[in-house]
């Protein structure tokens, strides 16, 4: 292992898993910790059944087309509590802020967590703010950290897909890495992608409804869905196909992606879920998903196929199939 | 209100109160967080009685003589749970790294939280990892939240403060803020003046074991115990007296603090407790105190004397008697 903190050990890829077996798993070593997925599932005498989760949030710029770091940041906790099937609850948030930020900008960073905190119905109650020189942080980050209660009867984790399950996505992607890309690089030319940010409380819950023995969701946040199938696949033990013609791709950004030699693939998303769900629940999960406004383009992407060895498997349009693995090296820093 | 961020809004006293006032409580506003504590307490169906608490370090030096920044995060939030009477059971940790950081610093970091986690019997449960480029962060911070339960029958706040309560201090006061001090200033003098750096949810299960109605907890970190001690006598709406001659301060503080024109009344602490304590039973909390490794020196500094306009006295060695102020300002920044 190399011995500096690259870029790439923040990627959320090769780097990144890297860093958490060697460094983090070897010293916080538990039970918990262990299960591998966005959320820590808690054992409390007496309590329901309880999940915690947190994210810091370092994206720049700070204010981008569809949202905000606020925005993001109370999105991404919340998406993390929903993957777990639960129900979000309670945010805390910890501010570091630049000396010299606008306290304007402030306000409307606020503004938008408070804005979202209200449509997926948590509340932010717990905070701290500490204040670093000028040159010290580059503006502002948040820390989310969030807590929900799993309902009775749910058993959702990247370690419950089994073969034949069906894997939905709940729309295009690539949306919120190119955006951010667009809005860092002056690239002299127009195209109208807006970050697909967006809190998914109630979308999982309308796919509950729809059933109540979904196995996977995972939010294909840093290193995209290519990077999600391969840590399910690996949690799992299954090997996973996907088709290249059901993948669900705006015209602007396989635009973009092509001119800049990037794939969609490996794209972050924030408004987004991978969905593992029992063959004949599919087609039920996937109409549920397109009837909510966070799920309009909702696909059926590919299968579980085998287990044993992981791997993720891309028919391609040409009709030839590849490995792909989890994002290596640093495509995109504080992407979110 | 000016209209940047400035290193006051920080320091954990006046500048602040205000921002949080202004800012964070106009938008995040609802009954948990209002309630003024350094824990949410959670109502929830079906569980315990539940607290949450987040809190993010930026300290500079990342090493410091009795810790180092790792340390101080699992002790900063387990101090904050354990002040409101939980047992700390859970934490998350979110790190923002700046690229080129050693991985050896950040392996003693981590291990360094494992260690202080194991002392006090909480669990890391999930985490996260950033990393920004060279020069958008300092080095390291890190985000701890926290998640603890309380036993039947505790009933801790800020506003429980009453009168005839005196008031106890496990320790000498002004070590934490001393020290950083001393490591960042080249200050040409020797002083052997450690971080008081501790975790202290074994001398609250002490204390509770004394007397389970004990009034308030709080642990007088930024702004130190005069902010504290205003935090206190503003949630309560009570005024407080208290004795110079019974502050505890070490002869080296004194000496650094009468140096550089400090008084430690404002310096930081980060393994003391405040403690306000029903009268008769003042003297069994302050032998099981001083039974801790934790509590040694502690001392009864002063009392509750009316209710009403919510102030903080200080008697003088002189025999005068002064009023007290939240931290004004920001008096070194980056202790935390």
């Amino acid at each position: 292992m190399e011995n500096i903190i690259t870029l790439a050990h923040g990627s959320g890829g090769s780097a990144t898993l890297k860093l958490i077996e060697q460094v983090f798993k070897k010293y916080f070593n538990n039970e918990i910790l262990s299960q591998g997925d966005d959320c820590a599932r808690l054992a409390m005498d007496g309590t329901k059944s309880l999940v915690f989760t947190t994210d810091s949030f370092v994206v720049t710029p700070v204010f981008f087309k569809g949202g905000d770091i606020g925005k993001l940041a109370v999105c991404g906790t919340v998406n993390d509590l929903s993957t777990s099937g639960a129900i979000p609850l309670y945010l805390s948030c910890g501010f570091i802020i630049e000396e010299g930020f606008s306290i304007e900008e402030l306000e409307k960073i606020v503004e938008s967590m408070s804005d979202t905190a209200r449509e997926c119905g948590v509340q932010i109650v717990t905070g701290d703010t500490k204040v670093v020189q000028k040159g010290a942080a580059d503006k502002v980050f948040i820390n989310t950290s969030g807590i929900g209660a799993v309902p009775d009867g749910i058993c959702i984790s990247g370690r419950n897909a089994r073969v034949g399950d069906k894997i939905i996505i709940t729309g295009t992607i690539g949306d919120h890495g190119s955006c951010i890309l667009l809005e860092r690089e002056n690239m002299g030319f127009q195209a109208e992608i807006k970050s697909d940010c967006a809190p998914l409380s109630g979308l999982v819950r309308d796919m509950l409804e729809a059933a109540s023995d979904i196995h996977v969701l995972r939010d294909p946040t840093r290193g995209g869905v290519a990077t999600t199938l391969n840590e399910i696949a690996l949690q799992s033990k299954v090997s996973i196909v996907i088709e290249e013609d059901k993948l669900p791709v705006k015209r602007e950004v396989q635009g973009v992606c092509e001119l800049l030699g990037m794939d969609p693939l490996y794209m972050a998303n924030e408004g987004k879920l991978l969905s593992f769900v029992p063959a004949e629940k599919a087609e039920a999960v996937l109409e549920a998903v397109r009837r909510n406004k966070y799920g309009a383009e909702a696909r059926i992407i590919g299968e579980v196929t085998g287990e044993g060895e992981p791997k993720v498997l891309l028919k391609a349009l040409s009709g030839g199939s590849r490995i792909i693995g989890v994002l290596a090296g640093e495509q995109l820093p504080r992407i979110c």
